[in-house]
């Protein structure tokens, strides 16, 4: 009964444009740190899971940059999706793969695009989630919510199902979608919500039945993928059969109705979301005036609590001057710049929407 | 007694970094228009002064950039300070060269750095200006205040002294530097301050007598310059003598204390001084939601009130997206981005303060 995992990494790129493009998603950014955050994700699992035991699914245009960022991989172990299918396909064609080389494979699905402190702590959890999984469950990954967010899913947490490996697990009463935040305080105060992290552990057969039970289109399409493994024609089969496949979240039109549900609420990781320009400030140590400056050094005369980034190859040859400036994002690239208040940073998919409907692709 | 005029034309190009720098002060741009304020200062003259009538002062870097503006004008017209030396030098350097051309030679002396929207106007103000000068009258030309505006000198009116070619003359009693709001609403709400345009009409040898009698040291280094007019030797007269020249303006070391100093008060002209980024927007015109935009095509979802300056060469290249800004200057030129409020663009100085302590000099 073999470890496996599988990192998504098939994220669009478009919350951190225009640092963030389709072919630059931000997984393969290195912002302020010295790993990409794909390199995190791949470097935190390897001393609990071997590399030829780690699998990357991805968009096509990504495979080549997350191969070069993981070296230590074999290169078969990167799968790229044709298109975006959304995660309840990825997971299933992960586990098709791994249930192929292990029967009795379990996978911890996780993600590339999260911060997470401690890495240490992260293992500690998956250690406790592989063993609950190898029972059977199927075993998501929460995170004890520190304020009402309301861009995560939450989850609903019922009755202790005791301790595994020094780690509490409750059963899943309901996943929630992003609430308001009237709601998300709601959640936040009752004790009985944890934020939905996206990342899961469960063994590859019982998920694949679940998708069965749930999913009968995609199940299908699914065995055909599996069926082109035994032939050495996945390549191929993608090409047919992906296309065609339901875009349906594991979530919500999995989880949500499957059996044997359970959560280990984790207060201890040190996790963020680099969902977007506003999240960086909370990622990252902020200087003396509260500003983020990831940029070369220029004239910055009152300018406070503001996150200036300029690509790497600017910095020197271009001067980023503000001057009575507050809480602004300022992301200054190659081609395109962008100027926007913290608070509004979110809406970014906004520009990015509105240059894919102009057919303006060299911007995205 | 021939008509004249002197183009002051010398600008370091401070005000609108980083779009004005050192080599492209903001008379050689063109901003919104199709002309640069250069080009109009010298066109607006043309139809009441002859091309080989135009004198133009300005600084070595300059030089060629705008002879390639104005090519009707004899190359020899353009003249260079080899350091800046405030207006007091400039014009008596115009003065002596005019004087050795015409001993009866009346001057207007302009600027180019201001934008006159009637130009038929103007120059019927030059008109009455001329006429009051040939009788030895030393002019101003006063504009009549729509705000309690703090960035410019102003000029107290006394009694009339008559119309000159329809308009009337006023007697100056006094230059008043920049006032704080307070003592420019006082001003205002008088009726009897006008803003002090930094233009004025004399006579060359008029106002070389009252620089000899105000400012001898000055008129010294003048004659030395005279003399060389003679012998074909002004380069040379320029690097020996100018360097040494103190560094006075006219209105406060000479008109302040010359005698018979008559204004024209005018409310004609829709003239603008082009100060600052915050001044262009009452030159030229807003869009809909407030916004003067001089750039590419791009998104900016609630963008209001805000100006978006982009070099030519960026146009299409480059995307300037804003989302959610208000009443910000954005400028976005090869080089170097400022991004500031709008009620901060006066402080534009500081930052090109800054590079210039540090040596930047290749931004400046």
């Amino acid at each position: 009964m073999g470890r496996y995992a599988l990192i998504m990494a098939g994220g669009e790129g478009t919350r951190l444009w225009p640092l963030s493009r389709r072919k630059r998603p931000k997984q393969v950014l290195r912002l302020g740190g010295q790993r990409t955050l794909f390199e995190m994700a791949v470097q935190r699992l390897e001393p609990l899971i071997p590399a030829e035991r780690i699998l990357i699914l991805t968009a096509n245009e990504q495979v080549e940059q997350l191969r070069a960022q993981a070296p230590q991989l074999p290169a078969e172990n990167f799968i790229a999706e044709p298109s975006p299918k959304g995660t309840a396909a990825v997971i299933g064609l992960g586990a098709v793969v791994l249930a192929e080389r292990d029967p009795e494979a379990v996978m911890a699905c996780v993600t590339a695009d999260h911060f997470i402190r401690d890495e240490a702590a992260f293992r500690s959890l998956l250690v406790s989630a592989f063993t609950l999984a190898e029972a059977g469950e199927l075993v998501t990954l929460g995170i004890t919510p520190t304020s009402p967010a309301t861009g995560f899913g939450y989850i609903q947490m019922g009755a202790a199902l005791g301790e595994y490996d020094g780690r509490q697990a409750r059963r899943v009463l309901a996943f929630k979608e992003k609430p308001d935040v009237r709601v998300a305080q709601e959640y936040v105060l009752s004790g009985r919500f944890v934020w939905n992290s996206g990342m899961f552990v469960w063994r590859a057969d019982r998920i694949l039945s679940e998708i069965g039970r749930l999913l009968p289109p995609l199940a299908a399409g699914l065995r055909q993928i599996q069926g082109s493994l035994k032939t050495g024609g996945l390549d191929e089969a993608m090409v047919q059969v992906w296309p065609g496949l339901e875009r349906k979240t594991i979530d919500y039109a999995v989880m949500e109705r499957a059996e044997r549900v359970a959560v280990f609420p984790a207060d201890d990781l040190g996790w963020w979301d680099v969902g977007g320009w506003q999240n960086l400030f909370e990622v990252l140590q902020v200087d003396g005036h509260g500003n983020l400056i990831l940029a070369g050094e220029g004239p910055r005369p009152d300018t406070r609590g503001s996150l200036i980034y300029q690509d790497e190859g600017l910095r020197g040859r271009r001067v980023v001057a503000t001057l009575g400036v507050q809480d602004l994002v300022i992301v200054d690239t190659e081609d395109a710049l962008l100027v926007c208040p913290r608070d509004e940073a979110q809406r970014v998919r906004e520009i990015v929407a509105w240059l894919a409907e102009r057919g303006l692709d060299q911007f995205l």
